[in-house]
């Protein structure tokens, strides 16, 4: 049997449709599978913790790999590396999983961070890479609204019409929104998510940070388990998979 | 007479040849320039604090220009970033300057940041934002070694060949050196820096956390007044002004 591999990946995901392999353009899962083929000739198929959306980047998705042949994990990680370049995606780390492993079905959290800049003047450095609003956002606010939508709610409201999950309940375990100088940092983290359901989250809180609604808007958006009741779908440049994790 | 404006200006440095006007490619100021031009309608100069190289990026560069007519500052800084767009510079502040002020002479401290990204990954986000080194530094021996160029010293060691500068005594102010995670930061305070001087010192600091220099030569090579003495010069990517300070 094969060894499977369990990789952590970072990537740029402003250039690509996503993680998932499409047919209209590169995606980061086609370029990862490609690398390791050619590092160890034959066909792998690549499966990820999270598929993340065109323009969405991770510091650290984890994805598996069965690959033959025996190699130290730095020499897989390395190897790998190799044939990604000069695509802005990275193997951070590989190790061998452990039995049973499957990066998607064993995972039990998964963490978002999503970036606003909150200036007037658009961002230049962070480009592609955060959210520019230029009102104001009062982050206290944002921060109380949120707390709203911590635990186990019907998310209706802040998914995806094209979501596939048979259910729309999901735990959310935790959702922070802190303020570091012109940045506005929220950070969400729960067993999994519904399609788009971070960056819906972030839009409509958004809308309590311009002082559009009140802080108890959210509550009632969520409770109402209706889309339109949802502000508008936060962009995907601001957001990052920043951490999946094994638990018991 | 008009009013000069004191701008603050953010870039990402990476596909510029530099601050500086030059015939060979675009430039910051050419850019900065020719923005202002289209908004107030009559050609400016615009006179930075510190002329980055190429690849340099800035977050709190200041620049001087005077523009006829009688604008509010927002509306300045708001006008000259509708025209910079879609390139990757902003006007984060604009306002009215005090009588005499120059932005590069009346500067008395300028602070540049230095980011390594310290991992065998290459970066994939902060490409072309930081200096990727493989091999593990030790920043605490790098940190012990920068203390040496603190105070008041011949800098000739730490020099381009292409330094125009009259003398080679400067005086650092302050010099730190910081991991964080996977990054290591380096921070360098002066009144003003030669050219080169900051990459130079930084390159030769790397070679002291790869434990390539014991942390005595940094020391041994200011005092050689030499160039031959100094490690590599780190490359442009990783280095961003971060202030001007006017002080008393």
């Amino acid at each position: 049997m094969m060894p499977r591999y369990k990789l952590t990946i970072e990537y740029d995901g402003s250039d690509f449709v996503g993680w998932q392999r499409q047919v209209n353009g590169p995606s980061i899962q086609a370029a990862v599978e490609a690398a390791i083929q050619r590092f160890c000739g034959a066909a792998v198929a690549v499966g990820a913790a999270g598929r993340t959306d065109a323009g969405v980047h991770a510091l650290r998705q984890v994805a598996h790999a069965d690959i033959a042949g025996k190699y130290p994990s730095t020499v897989v990680r390395d190897a790998i590396n190799f044939h990604l370049r000069p695509q802005p995606i990275a193997v951070v780390a590989a190790e061998i999983a452990p039995a049973g492993f499957d990066a998607r079905f064993s995972a039990t959290a998964r963490v978002y961070r999503y970036c606003i800049v909150n200036r007037v003047a658009p961002p230049t450095i962070a480009r592609r890479r955060a959210w520019h609003v230029a009102t104001r956002l009062n982050a206290a606010a944002m921060r109380r609204a949120a707390q709203g939508l911590v635990g186990h709610h019907d998310f209706t409201t802040f998914r995806s019409s094209a979501c596939q999950a048979r259910s729309p309940v999901r735990t959310l375990a935790h959702i922070g929104v802190a303020r570091r100088g012109e940045t506005i940092v929220i950070t969400a983290r729960a067993r999994s998510f519904l399609h788009h359901q971070v960056r819906s989250m972030v839009g409509s809180l958004e809308r309590v940070g311009a002082g559009k609604w009140p802080e108890a808007e959210i509550l009632d958006a969520l409770a109402a388990r209706d889309r339109r009741r949802a502000g508008p779908t936060a962009p995907a440049c601001g957001l990052y998979l920043v951490e999946v994790e094994y638990g018991a």
